[in-house]
């Protein structure tokens, strides 16, 4: 029931085909949604395009496939992450227009361009090994509709590639910044742009690094202010997150 | 040395006032902040009023009056976090425009209005014991020129009282969500708005809150996707980061 | 708005008193307690005589009387967690009926007597050390109408204490269990009882006690079913707990 | 040996068909459970019908079945838990009235109704990765008696769906709350609610949830107060508590 | 109710003077000590002069000197461990016998000699903050009767000084190693002993040493067999083990 | 060179067969064990029949084949831990007298009756999936002489089960406690012995079980003195150490 | 852009050839490394025959054999660390010249003979299982040119076999200790030796040794000074720090 | 008994004057620092003016001043750490040439010039609150020799001024890196510097720094190879390996 039911609703109240304890009865029962709450929900479904994510983690094949489907069918785009080659197999036989991006392990079909966003995302990673979850972040923020700039192998040990790209880096209007072992370069980052910068650490590392733990509160201890974090190896946290920021700028 | 100073030195050169080695030896030693690199450190000090901020934590009440005597004395703007009582009170006594805020142990001094930011900031808050890291948030956003709505005493286990402001949150263009305990608040706002969340743990609560580890996991592990995560009672951090968020917007 | 307002409203908008669009937009605009939920959020108050609960943990002695005088003044029942001696001196000199219990910290404010609540609540802990933690939990129980007993001084290490007790606690409808260091005495009460039991772990202990973590997770891997824990020294969580799986026994 | 026994032995005495010295000896040397004492251990077993239960983990399929086949041959009824589907076949070729409860991993053997227990439990979790943990909950509280209601998908970052299930919820005389990644779900549903609830942290999430570890610790530092906490995926405790709680109701 | 006891009963129900119903009830409910299992607790009270121990952390001075006056006044002796000198003082003005042992805060008050242990007992300590602990530990050793040798300054890193006192420890028929930081001194006094090696770790140390976790591992993890270790700083059980272990010793 | 060759060394001196010079270089360079240092090493092995131990995870068949070859060869008994069935093949097939204990992964090959050891060992546990840890206990502690009573399935939860075996446990001279999840049962043990009591955690369990750590932390947390634990699964460690407390009772 | 570079364009300025202004843009857009900041990152390359590292975890056999093939095309050695056999038998077919070191799963392959460094290296170990890890630091000093001498089998609680090595210990320059388990070798060489220890904590080890928490943090912990601690297994990162500290050393 | 005293001994056996018996049985009792062994031990106190260390925390002035006066007696200079205002003031009271370092919390008294080492060292530290733990390294590696060079407020947010200072850092022989927080100087330094890094993390920082937990994992994860880590806040342990690493350098 949307705005214009209740309107509905009321005008036969008014118009008297409606008595009023039946009207308030409808009401009373009717789901939040209706009442313009559940707008929350569904808000996004309700842009042409927008799209759709599925976190393919735990999932089968053909649940995968089932879902895409579902989602393309309604006109929507769908993103799928941790989405198995199997997984993505699944999906295109099904979803031709289905792509997979394999070093992201994001699946992303498309049936409507999406609302291009202001503004750029630049993601930036330390080590090749840190490369899947930039790939999901940046395929994240391309899919809602960001332009984004990969770079990468900027480890801070190695501080001239780094400057190098400082460039590149401080034009973007949000920086992803990805990173393992000792998760030091959001803070690098940080101090070299003025923009936000959301931190990613990664569970790549051996020992001491204990699968993200030491990236993570280096990253929450970050030196240089404008620097926020989201959870171990979540790529696709950033990219969503760099996304919303963006979309909240005005024409 | 800024950039028509270079162009003077190579005019010097090619007039023959200037040796090609001499000027080779001065390009090569002068400090890397002459060749427009250290304009990342000074550029915020370059704009005229933008705040300068001083960690007090640490610093003696007679430390902090002298830098922020300092600051002001350049024409700027200055921000203390962490600032005792006794700090304040020096600051005052050299700084008479000086203002502090107790709630938010903050201290501030301004000589000059801040660049006003487009958009809003919602400061939510759980518990009446949180109010001190959320009001350090709303200080600094407002510090900074972004105009702070705060919004208190909306933990989970009372919704209605959520539900209540969610218009106000709604309109926010950057959601600042701080929460002790279980840290459930960022999730939940997560799930009612469409603009970047900041989410804040607190140090608030007791047992197995573990000084807010409870609360960092629980942020991190946000199950709406939009939310980043600061350190521990980092108010100033997510106020920061607001503003940085809002700076960046186009006119 | 209650649902009466609600047909009230409909009513209106029938006999041409208001326009459907006016009508649409208050139903729009209603908060939400207006519509039935909030009753969520002051049911308790509503019921005559049932306490509301302040942690006075970080209060002043100032805040809590005046927050007991609020609530009593409203024929409410009050009672305040974590209050320092202070604190119920202050309370005292503003209420004089309320009662200060040193052991427990907390203070009671009764105006009007508890609903009693059906089947009885035996409070078991292990040392003497144990006891604050477990008279708060008897304390909150029996301030919400039930009847406690107390049994104190059964550690696992003597068996026969606990046994000679056993009877008293297998009578109980719920029972709470306390202890610290080694956390032994929910397995062993959980095996000796068909009610269900509440474990609080306690803070007691020294070195890999961990401030109640060694304590805390013996609690969580209970090799006897039935058992639930709360948090570390968390007495008023258990007692009130317990109060509320007592309520809802049938008459 | 029991209490008939006990005085069969003094009748014994008294008839003198027994010395004393004897009689002595026989009684300090009985097992407790002869005593009386031991009832507690079997005390499950001798109500007709009442289920025992396996822990499947770590048993072979044909030790599992032996067991179920053992059980049920005494006229009880038979409850594994983490049982694989080959246990489950053992035991079906055996027992042929098995049923397995794939979802859930879990395998009942009825061979009696089970006493009904007054009430009604529901169970709640908050995402479709959960729902395993959530079944054996569902499974083990419906197998001792009680009516259950599954309340599933209704996670924190879309409250609609929560609030419009939640009259079923308040129905329930005890809530069983099932949530992984950030854990806020018993908070939630701990304002909302009256009844007592369980909160059942998983090991759903990834990085920094730590297998469980953040949705316990936030489970543990609730601010709704009524909630106490099981083990990490531990369906069959919070299940088991939950007809605890009903069992105890007077008639 | 000692056998005997039982056994009177039993003759008076032959004698007729106790009804065989009667009978049964008295044996139901008297309390399990009377059955010789509350041997148990008591049976060290009821060798003559053996010690009762009183933890002192947490206890006022007063109330320390009641428990030693009552336990004194049996004809016990009593060791109090945590005793501050407060507490000492009190002791004495009321037990004038008492002795307090400043390094080891405890307190001593003999009634009797122990009965004399077989076997002796080496205190090994690594440094000289861990003295204290290692004096509590050679205490209570001495109190329950052991003979003592205290091996101080022997850490690990000056082996000659270890290696000099080797054939003391070497005579020992237990060994207590008590050493914070690394906590490396059990490993290397195990590879020179045959007895078994208590060890005890303490919270001497700073940064990563976290209160005695790192020694407490380490020595958890000894290379060298035939060591067990006690909680973080726990001289007591490191002496009243070793007692222990002496006391099984046959003559 | 034992102390015959230092005398002799010096009878060269005095004879003017070797220069003073000479002999203080080789008194210099001597290795350690040449002064009777090293006999600790050895002095296991000297005595016949007394057995090594070689901890068989990560080493290959044929290393463990080779290496229990050699010992027994040299007449010496060999015990061989974590072994693998695989291992036990390939040892039994050079080492036909070997004997492989499944339950307990240890093989032992005697060539030697080992020296008798005065006194019992109880080796006590909780369920049943902690015998294999339970059984490395004992059939170390036999392996090294000592007569082994096993006592299983006396978990806390279900204590009459525990006190019907608590003679048999209170004749032992040294009592082996292993058990997992909550690790309650030593504290219980440990009030109803006087001998000293080995805590062996065990990893038994899931969840906040943290693979032992749980029992561990509450094993060294016992209210029970007289209580010291191994490493988690440990079984070796704790019979190996009852061992030893019994090899240094006196004849 | 070389220094020579930099005064060409200066005398193309002077002599007329360049235009200031042009020539302010190339200084300008010149990336860092034309400005000798860069030699940093290929400082090591331009010394001939120095070797390249790649780090084989997570690298397919592939791409590690192009790797080494391009940097033994450049003329300079290779080492590859965490090399699978199939890595070592790709590269082999590829590169004949490299070498595989099984144990230490490291590859070489070396076009020049390394820059010699004066002085040794002793690679001390404690147990066969620490074997891998101390090779592999072996491997990699060795490969930067320094005198590796192996010690093993050297645990702390077999100390006479330690001491018999500490002659050969104490004449290297820099000592490399690797130890897992309680992690007390690098406090009882540091003992021994003037020159720097470097301590290298291993995985080695099982329940609370925590994957080499528990060495990690006694190695922190040393009481011996002169002593510093890499990460958990990094054997590589040992190696490469005594090549550095020998590297340094003046002719 | 020094070399020269052995020597003598011999001289006495083949001069008759000490029959070989006796000769062997001083041999045999004499200490293990009489056979070279200790000269381990008292190695630098032979060195004339060598520094003895003394830990000052948790030692009273009086001792303190107690231990440099001995030290200094004997012509040693001595260095206190973790030396209180009042320890300094009872040292120079009685020593009168001793020096308080306030920032370092360090005491110096020299009565000798320290051997001069070769090379020098760079102190580096990234914030204003880690100059005391960096002073403390300062300060000890000059007392062992070195000349040292301070480099402060170098924070990686900043690279600018970092930058401006590598060319300091680059000339020193060995580095020491001080940093909290997130602890990502090290990492930036590494990749600067040819020479060995020394990491120390400092308990700088709040919230998730968990009191230099993050700093330290962030060390040992350094992607950077040649850097060692020492303990939190271990300043003294840096300037002491600094100093190892120097003096084993060849003149």
């Amino acid at each position: 029931m949307d705005p214009r039911d209740v309107l509905g609703l009321l005008e036969d109240v008014r118009a008297g085909r409606l008595a009023p304890g039946e009207a308030a009865h409808r009401l009373a029962t009717l789901p939040f949604e209706d009442l313009g709450f559940a707008r929350l929900d569904h808000h996004r479904a309700l842009r042409k395009g927008f799209p759709e994510v599925v976190f393919g983690g735990g999932k089968t094949p053909d649940q995968i496939a089932t879902l895409v489907e579902r989602i393309t069918s309604r006109g929507q785009n769908a993103l799928v992450t941790r989405a198995s080659r199997e997984a993505a197999a699944a999906v295109v036989a099904r979803v031709p227009s289905a792509a997979y991006h394999e070093t992201a392990r994001a699946l992303t079909a498309r049936v409507a361009d999406p609302e291009p966003l202001k503004g750029g995302v630049a993601v930036v990673c330390a080590g090749t090994s840190d490369i899947p979850v930039a790939e999901e972040a940046a395929i994240t923020a391309e899919f809602h509709g960001a332009v984004v700039e990969r770079i990468q192998d900027v480890g801070v040990a190695g501080l001239h590639r780094l400057l190098d790209r400082a460039g590149a880096i401080r034009q973007a209007d949000v920086v992803i910044v990805v990173a393992g072992m000792e998760g030091a370069l959001p803070s690098v980052v940080g101090g070299l742009v003025e923009a936000p910068v959301i931190a990613v650490p990664t569970s790549v590392g051996y020992g001491a690094a204990f699968q993200g733990l030491a990236a993570l509160l280096a990253m929450l201890n970050s030196c240089a202010p404008g620097v926020a974090v989201v959870n171990i190896d979540n790529g696709f946290g950033a990219g969503y997150l760099a996304a919303t920021i963006l979309r909240r700028r005005p024409a």
